[in-house]
């Protein structure tokens, strides 16, 4: 059940091939396996020498993609897209991307993932110069950058290279000239980017390997912090300039949530990641127990861990519907209850009469996990253990991840006995700050875990102002 | 049928309220009335005490409005809305307006009707200040020209009035900024723009009188050429620096073919400008005959006036299949031949053994016209008089009418008595440029005759550029 | 305006070709020139030696065959199609013809106009055999009785003669075998049904001979009262034993109001007939005017015959907005009154200060009609002098139109004079019951005008039932 | 990887209130629940009062049925719905249920999971007798039969106690009557069905439990093989002529891969069935390995069984793609061997290196198995032990299920032997014919296991006709 779960907010996804040919098709089956990452929105561009036809639009890949539109996009020799995860209602088309603009120099398509923690004063900057926006979105303000620094740069890579001094916090980055492929990482390295090649020598960007494996291509590297690499008509190119300044600070959130298991980022399976939260876990946290669950779909690597580590058998505790998607008429609040078994069923075999470790990766408001406690308890469990692959959220993230408000997180209010009695658990168990950051293994260190402690590794916005741009953009409306 | 025809770009529609209420549903019955200005893309923007709501997309006011799009558009005390017709395939949903667009000074939204002819000028300009464009509209180029204004005006209205010093061409537009709903129409006066009042003190603006209709409003005034008027709390105000500064050059073919009917121009009815052409033509073109027929649905008021003024009976000659709309699935080339009567059918009974008079608006390619010949001839006509109600098409349109690549225009390359031989017509007659800057009726002239005269009233983009602004666009892209 | 117009029921057209082609496309040209004879649903059904491929659903032809759908309906030797005007609101998409049944002789089609009066009996007498019905509609029943009769009869068409000695009431059918397309018009004739042949040898079964023309086929006759045609390899054979038993009845608001004015029935010219009808008026209710116009769109040939018989000047009196359709969002009962001019928009120009004849071709609940007349007067005409193309409605109709019910019709309950006054006409006046039997010319008579006269032409079901067979249905649900 | 895996033919769903209320919203909910039985059509019948308010179309559940689709059907006393899987392309639309009917004693609402072996004798005896058929489904054979005994027989279930002497093979049925719900399930007991009740006391009738889950209500218990049972406004009445009057011979397919596995069947849970298979298998075919996974979803019960037994430890191997459904666009053949990580992509960090037992539930054609095993291989398994929790199939089956035709069945033309080395396993096992009968555990015996032994429970259709009912049909068709 993923219902107040922190939501990722964009997946991004580029191929440079040696010659003219369907490349939207693969686009979208990358955007396919970057699905988890994005929900809202999803747009492709196909750069066809030069010239450049793009199609977004508010739904899932599937929903916004038809054979028919994938054919319309024409066959090109570059194409990059997006998938989004949003917040407001209204701008949610708007805010699509990839976005496309036409300057001095020609046109240039760039899709983003990531926040930056500087856009208001940069936005403010450029308006008192005349500049209009069309949208709400941090994107906008980067292809303005960057076009700024076009206007003397000798070429686009150099402009991004500029630009990288101007703009602050996470941003992975997939561009598009008429002539060029750029990708880009933030010197945190907050977000994952990596690039592969296919058997016919196309270059493959991508915010995960999952998306690589998906069109058959191979992994080559993930992108450093801080790097910048160029594909064009001459191969790659890496422009480091902004590699090493400072330590990377990886959202290790990507790990315990966000990514897809069968990814590998920064040299570390987020499969064996979670695994390890898991042993962590039964170590942190060890109880007598009789099975070992996991809730689907984020819990169940941990579970395995919890369950190697600890030795409890590991058994499957429930059914996900799997029919269920954007078109489910859900159940109203009065029905709730009693129809909460129509997304997760528990399987009464599994847990009736044992004594029951329950894994989870996070605890938002609590109502969803006490649902699931109930299930579990009404299926006939003796004992429920919940274990948590994470610590506690108590902070807002600046950094591109979506965080139910302050107010509704219950480890902001509660106690860890507090909130095992609210869900109903016998014992409840959280990761702890100092595994945490060990999730990697060895040789993969450098987090942000500003959500559970509080220590941000860059400038935060500054207090007077919302965490949310937009929120700025809609107070300033209605004063003019 | 309207194959080929020349077509107008737009059309807009705005409303000011005095209170919060359902305006996008005024605004949808608004652009119904317009729909005839702009068949490719349609949208509006409620604007809700300086929130802006907006929606639009590619297709009939009927596909793109549903009433779900309406009510979540939500309540306003402004709105404005357009429909548009366009020409590239790609660019249709991204050209779509109203745009909207932020600024230092807030939002605004601009509906526009009409062509710049110093557009391309302008946005090379503001290019090489580093600005980027998202579209291939004017549009957006007016609403930068105004955002470079406004830093220094003190009102939008000022900034729109320096504003019209630089932009060249033909604008009707309606501007909404947070608090204000501006008209403003061209020093030349080129396309029409009128405003008026509702019952409960609501002012309205829209390119033709039967829009007011439409909403029950009633009528106030045209704007004058070079007119800007102001609507917002304090009632309206008229900025006129830039009225009578040159005579007025309305475009005759608003006129001919492009407004309803039903709607008053400048102080003359359309119904009656077309009648009178009809009147011209009887008087220029005579002849002995049974019945007088129109081309429906833009021929039947000129055959009124034929009718009228020779004494011929005017009589129904085609029914009109009112079922085909964008959806109909045309014929291929081969079975074309034989399928031409499912949209226009030819009543035997009124043509059969008989001296035709046939009126129609135009000829452009002639292959149109010389299939409703067939028809007529094939229904029993004894003669078929081809009477036109405009004078021959042999220039192109600077001022926001599409019309056939001069190549395709039959008037070009051959005579009239070819043409008439070519359609298959007994005899063909034109309406003179003489009488056609006196369709207005008295006290009502300064047209734009450029289309058939080939003298135009403002400069017109230099010789080695192309008419369209877009394919100058896109001539750029390759190359960088 | 058509608000509370009588509604016919259907339309049908087949094509028999000799060699396998697409003849989606053809009857799907065929179904848009029948569309005004039934708008609630439509669908094809091709017969490729054998193989039925059908697909019918709720909308306009347009709205039902995409370009998609057309091809997945194959190729084939036959096809039939069918548009259908309904009533109840559930049963809309059940009752969708074509039907297709299968029965131990193979499969057989079925498209019908018209209205049985015995089927309630005929129903009842199979029901209580074991007979189940999937439907409500009358066609079911025929499909039932000619099976029944198939089982002795050595050939469908056989099947089809004995099956017409068993139902009453009014029926135009195109039926399809596996080898044979037949055509079928009732005894009385109460709706029309041709036939013609194209360039290429096709036979094309046609309502009206207006779904002829849109694809080129050629008029060869109508079918006579009682015949039954029967297309096959072998050509074309008529059965004729129910010819001539009884006089032809022919639906005399066929030509009033359903046609479509470019057709020709059983000899008869739609446009002249309303024409004709125009002129009886003139006669029958003179009147000093200036200008005659009429209700588009069924009013408009009969204000020419006014005017052509009167001397009065036609002119063009409303403009109707062509983008209307289906999706429109009708305004609301409050803000009715302000925007009634959205649909209908009176030329201001043609009535202002004149004496007006209005024409229109009936007066249902005079709501309408009102609203029209307050239109013109509103524009500004001195007199307005109502003329009804029909006589008054004061009856049901068994044989196929969907008339208002009684308690709503203006003509039962009041006056000539107090219509008048109702819809505010300063004279009012309807064509007598003398002359609409003449609307055919001469040589041309036979009609059925119950719903005028209250003569019926058949035995009509009796009086303890209600009209409309589906009623019979539901009552009887509840029960048992 | 479900490809040409056999597919269940439909799911059925009904209930019976005491109150009128919003049904549509639940059987909604239990059709969700039931959506893995049959993903072609959807439909849903709402009963109120006696009258009745349907909407079945092709699509998944949440494809047909919009929240204002269930609005419309309105409130009712009783509903009832069914999923359906089916084979032939044009039908699907037609044979989508539950069907309705209109006979002599009211309306009749069928749904129906099965597959009757004697529907061809049947139906060809109702069309000698003048029947005709709509469809080409075996429910309207037995809506026919039904009406038939209805009228001699003093109840709807009287007459569906008759019927049952005269249908052959598999059937669970729910049907409805204008007052009752009446749920039937054939002597042998070949598919599942169940009841349960509702907090506040609704009936609830399902294929599986897990549907009675969805909406809160409380499992009842399995209909016994060859009881009807009658809900009504007097409460619940078992019919029992037909029961014990053979031995039950339930399909052991429901356990292996059908049914979901959070149901219990028959006093069995599924999960457990699978779970006992995978360790029937760890038996029968033990290995030296270092990890037990399966290929999900339904290999992984099997795979925890197989984990148990065996001692090796269990391990996740695949990343199944969530959002592929319906609307996704495959790769073309030439491009799908790149592609194939698309769908299912392996957990390298599983497998890599590691001695890998895969557990499936059955193999086909062997070319999924073979992609499968070829995925774990280039991850880096050492070794792969592919384990089947099924015996080969080998037969056709006449009870519902659909399975690819003989030729393609690799285990018709292969030995185990060769099997292994084409999907490129280094050893292969199949669960045996001796305990594949045990699955349900002790005190559950009696299964049909005609597909994998040859030998099946009841009479089959005789030899010179298809299995395949709509094939005959089809056969007929051209010849008459």
């Amino acid at each position: 059940m993923t219902d107040n779960k922190p939501r990722e907010e964009c997946g991004v996804f580029g191929i440079f091939s040696k010659k003219t040919e369907d490349l939207a098709t693969l686009v979208y089956y990358g955007l396919y396996a970057l699905q988890h990452r994005g929900q809202e929105s999803a747009g492709i561009v196909v750069n066809d020498d030069g010239i450049f036809h793009s199609y977004k639009e508010v739904g899932l890949v599937s929903e916004v993609f038809s054979a028919r539109r994938l054919e319309e996009l024409g066959l090109g020799n570059m194409a990059i897209g997006h998938v989004r995860y949003g917040t407001t209602g209204v701008d949610k088309r708007l805010n699509a991307q990839p976005i496309v603009v036409n300057h001095i120099k020609g046109r240039m398509a760039l899709a983003h993932n990531g926040n930056l923690t500087n856009s208001f004063e940069l936005r403010q900057e450029l308006e008192m110069n005349g500049s209009i926006f069309h949208t709400t979105s941090d994107t906008e303000v980067i292809s303005y950058i960057i076009t700024k620094e076009r206007l003397s740069a000798p070429s686009i890579e150099q402009a991004i290279n500029q630009a990288m001094n101007r703009i602050q916090g996470a941003y992975s980055l997939c561009i598009m000239s008429p002539s060029k492929m750029i990708a880009v990482r933030d010197e945190n390295g907050f977000r994952p980017l990596c690039y592969g090649v296919t058997d016919d020598g196309s270059y493959v960007v991508a915010s995960e390997s999952c998306a690589l494996d998906a069109i058959g291509a191979t992994f080559v590297r993930d992108l450093e912090p801080g790097e910048i690499i160029v594909f064009d008509k001459d191969g790659i190119r890496s422009i480091r300039d902004h590699c090493k300044k400072i330590a990377r600070t990886f959202c290790v959130f990507e790990y315990i949530y966000f990514a897809r298991p069968d990814s590998v980022i920064d040299g570390c399976s987020v499969h064996e990641a979670r695994r390890r939260a898991g042993k962590f876990l039964a170590r942190e946290h060890p109880v007598e127990a009789d099975v070992v669950i996991g809730v689907p779909d984020s819990g169940l690597d941990a579970a395995i861990g919890y369950s190697q580590e600890s030795g409890i058998p590991y058994g499957i505790g429930f059914i996900k519907n799997k029919y269920i998607g954007r078109t489910f008429i859900s159940p109203g609040q009065k029905s709730r209850e009693s129809l909460v078994k129509i997304k997760l069923n528990p399987i009464a075999e599994t847990v009736r009469g044992k004594r029951v470790v329950l894994i989870d990766d996070s605890i938002v408001r609590g109502t969803t996990s006490a649902r699931i406690v109930k299930l579990i308890r009404d299926a006939g469990a003796a004992e429920i253990h919940f274990r948590v692959s994470a610590p506690p959220f108590i902070n807002p993230c600046y950094y591109g991840t979506d965080i139910d408000s302050r107010e509704n997180l219950i480890a902001v209010n509660h106690s860890i006995e507090e909130i095992a009695q609210i869900i109903g658990a016998d014992t409840l168990g959280y990761l702890s700050l100092e595994n945490v950051v060990k999730l990697g293994g060895e040789n993969n260190d450098g987090y942000c875990i500003g959500c559970f402690s509080g220590n941000y590794p860059t400038e935060t916005p500054s207090g007077e102002r919302k965490s949310r741009f937009e929120q700025k953009i809609s107070e300033r409306e209605g004063k003019k």
